[in-house]
């Protein structure tokens, strides 16, 4: 697979873009008109789940429907309307010798995707990898295997009608679970590997690889209250951050409110998230503003709920603030809500995180909101991409060089 | 020394530049004034090398004499001058909600460098880390130990004369051969490894690493001269390339000339080659032009030589020079030298390496040719960066996003 893929790339790395947009545009198309069996073979990987006992929110991620198959093709179509990175110049310079410099956007190659119940993924990663002008090879979980399969079997439709090889977009057969093991091992056939899961899948890739990986850790994200904020912002993004979406890597797991706060600000924070839900871990000296609250145990501080719970502290100004996310946070996405524009400006410049934001909420962590158009999911490591990993990000650069005859002196 | 590393990073990161250049000129001056005493232990070291046997190019590699000390002082100096990459913006955009978003870069942390004999390479990687805001732990080579620590007991000098946190630049005890170990499973305390050394020491680094590596592999570099080349461009270009430096990873080690080259011109490139000393390892069609040549092996098509000799091969056109360094090359550099835009195009295009020349000897793959001022190497992966790694390619980003108030609807 590895090498049929390495040849695809090949092939795709100089396919024009109104061939990939075409490839991508046909297998939406493929997607629509195969919907009945994509969706057979879904009822098919649900009927195996529900006998096998999955939870209600993994059956929840596994089930399609019209809707969601509908959704995915406009994915496909979305991704498809990209301005095409490959080939664009990022920089152009000219050295006192009259070499001529330019840095520019070249595909990365093939790109492994490991990921789990969702089966949009097989589409939506596809299709990134695809536009980015790489071939992907994907493995999917193996509760997803008959979804997987035909969705994957549209999408080769729409590369075949478009005229590029099928093995741009590979599925390892998913009942091989020494598969994901080869593709962590597979230094030189696989450029880059792109977990899309839980905390245990992302672990074992990050331990067990051989391949760059750009992974997507923990979001665990806080919002800030300075003494400074504006208290309608504050409320808005505090209520926003934790319960717009609970379920995602950018919802707020613990609050962090300044002393010097005005009181009124404080109690309205809380009762605002208390009466839409939310159950919250406090300091104790916040103990007394209502009875629902309890005290926030030590492993409060660095828990992601993703859930309707928040975790609030107070904390000594900016910061104080400051100190708290760089001990319990994991460098995805801060926000801090304050009119003083010193204690913003410091706040952006000391949180070392991917995604730091001043009054606005964390939930804008998301390639769409970036205006990425789509991404492949939100790399919390240092290297290469920060943040949502959009087309842009799934390139990687050549330099070429323009001369006239120079050869180096000395 | 990880989590020494790790403090002194966050000092860094926020360190303005005019400290961080004052660090380093002062950590220049030091190498000068202490270098007597650099000079008395690299002498120690060599008689220990000697005893022990090392060969004539690794005991050249090792040795220090008054200009090299002076050259390493010379290079903090150029470091000190090059333009601070932290806290610029790379990229600016505000979209249709009032978001302002505005990518800037930031340090990469704590940076592990894994490296053999020459003991400038101390001084050179330190000087780049602290200029890009990163903490630097240094494991030099064991026949280097008492040269690099003085020349390290110097640097920490430089750091602590300009007020920067000693653990900037920590040398690791280079007795211990687990240390390599450590730091390569070092995740969470390094965030990056870079190898610098020869082939036994990369493929060390890449196959044990459980920290990301920007690493060099070898520079398999191929000179391509097509049938419309200029002959006295095609002539000084190939005898650069190969023979300016043998030794350097940017030194072509492959000829390849179109078969449709006018035989002068064919002749002459051999000739020219042979008069300085260059043995050559040809394609059987080549053979009655000189009878010095001989058939090269087809190992010799994928041997980097780092020594004055070269195979040279026939090819069919530019398409046969694509498929051939395809096949054989590294992705380092390769050169095409062509009158025919055409030509020169569809090799830049299409062969996949870091640096493609038109008209150029690939000897200048190099970070000052670029005019990045100072590398810490050539990195021949695909992600983060991708050939010369300076300044730049040393830093990260993250996202910061200016609003006022907004909320993510939905």
């Amino acid at each position: 697979m590895g090498e049929a893929a390495r040849a695809a790339a090949r092939a795709l790395a100089h396919a024009p873009t109104v061939q990939k947009a075409d490839a991508l545009r046909r297998a939406a198309a493929a997607l629509r008109e195969e919907a009945d069996a994509i969706l057979a073979a879904n009822l098919a990987d649900m009927g195996r789940a529900g006998a096998a006992g999955l939870g209600a929110a993994m059956l929840d991620r596994l089930r399609l429907d019209p809707g969601r198959v509908a959704a995915m093709a406009a994915g496909l179509e979305t991704v498809a309307a990209l301005p095409d990175p490959v080939g664009r110049e990022i920089a152009a310079w000219t050295r006192p010798n009259g070499l001529r410099f330019a840095q520019v956007r070249v595909p990365l190659g093939v790109i492994g995707i490991i990921y789990e119940s969702r089966p949009n993924v097989t589409a939506d990663a596809a299709a990134l990898c695809v536009m980015a002008g790489s071939a992907a090879i994907l493995r999917g979980g193996s509760e997803a295997t008959a979804s997987n399969r035909a969705i994957h079997a549209a999408f080769a439709h729409g590369l075949a009608a478009a005229g590029l090889p099928e093995a741009a977009v590979q599925l390892v057969p998913t009942a091989d679970r020494a598969a994901v093991g080869a593709m962590l091992a597979a230094r030189g056939l696989i450029d880059v590997i792109v977990p899309r899961g839980g905390k245990a899948l992302v672990a074992r890739v990050e331990a067990d690889a051989r391949v760059p990986v750009l992974a997507h850790l923990e979001g665990l994200c806080h919002v800030y209250v300075d003494r400074s904020a504006d208290p309608a912002k504050a409320r808005a993004i505090a209520l926003n951050a934790k319960l717009r979406r609970t379920g995602v890597c950018g919802a707020a797991e613990t609050l962090l409110i300044d002393a010097a706060t005005p009181p009124a600000l404080t109690a309205a924070l809380l009762a605002d998230l208390l009466a839409a839900g939310c159950e919250l871990r406090v300091t104790p000296d916040l103990l007394g503003l209502d009875p629902r609250l309890r005290t926030a145990a030590a492993a409060d501080w660095s828990t992601e709920y993703l859930d309707a719970i928040l975790s609030v502290a107070t904390v000594d100004g900016v910061a104080g603030a400051i100190a708290h996310v760089e001990r319990h946070g994991s460098h995805h996405t801060d926000a801090i809500v304050a009119e003083d524009s010193a204690a913003a400006a410091r706040f952006l410049a000391e949180v070392d995180s991917a995604i730091v934001l001043h009054n606005a909420s964390t939930q804008f962590a998301d390639g769409g909101e970036f205006g990425f158009g789509a991404e492949i999911g939100i790399a919390t490591g240092r290297l290469h991409a920060r943040g949502p990993v959009g087309l842009d990000a799934l390139t990687t650069y050549k330099t070429v060089v323009r001369g006239d005859g120079q050869v180096r002196p000395g």
